[in-house]
């Protein structure tokens, strides 16, 4: 069955997008540790990070760094924080995360706003990609 | 002031080694958040990973993934985590942490072991590397 991700990718699933190349997505997250926080992931499913082929992992690495650097343009915070965790969504991604504190990485939180709000985020932070 | 990382790097504080290119280093945490969580960092000290040139943290992408396959391969664990924090030494360094479940990226964690059970840990992920 297709993840989640997949179908973001397919348009099956509707998300707030802030940077898109041939190989790669990257979206808001809907249920933010922080505003700003964003997904990046290949658009080929694989469940393990480590378990990219290296050409993709790479081109992630290198994907997620250029959408890191547009956040920090829009989103005010002392620096963009990254983790890959993975054991909810068995299809890679790289969280990004706008942090001044350390409980900003908490995946406790939840920094919802308006979709409006959000819209307007992605499309800013696309501005800057 | 150098970082206690620099310090590391320049051997003035000991560490438990993993791994060594002319550019980038892996050692264990002797904090660590669950067995086997481990640092890469590059030799160039820059604060915010984010920051870091484009090359350098290309670098330390692909070192880090070098890493968490030799780590995965003689740790036990469901897959290797990432985490980019840094907020507590301002030296760029990328967390490698095995987990099984989402509470083994805490760090409030503190699974450290004797100074021998981290050198032959450490001993054991180098020959993988």
């Amino acid at each position: 069955m297709a993840s989640i991700f997949t179908k973001i990718i397919n348009g099956e699933i509707p998300c707030h997008k802030v940077a898109e190349t041939d190989d790669f997505l990257a979206f808001l997250d809907i249920n933010p540790n922080a505003w700003g926080h964003t997904l990046c992931i290949p658009k080929k499913e694989v469940d393990r990070l480590f378990d990219l082929d290296e050409d993709t992992y790479n081109g992630l690495m290198s994907f997620s760094r250029k959408v890191a650097l547009a956040i920090e343009k829009v989103v005010s915070c002392n620096r963009v924080g990254v983790a890959v965790v993975g054991l909810e969504v068995p299809h890679a991604h790289v969280h990004l995360i706008p942090i001044d504190s350390m409980t900003d990485m908490d995946f406790k939180n939840n920094k919802a706003r308006s979709q409006k709000e959000f819209a307007a985020l992605a499309s800013e932070i696309a501005s800057q990609f």
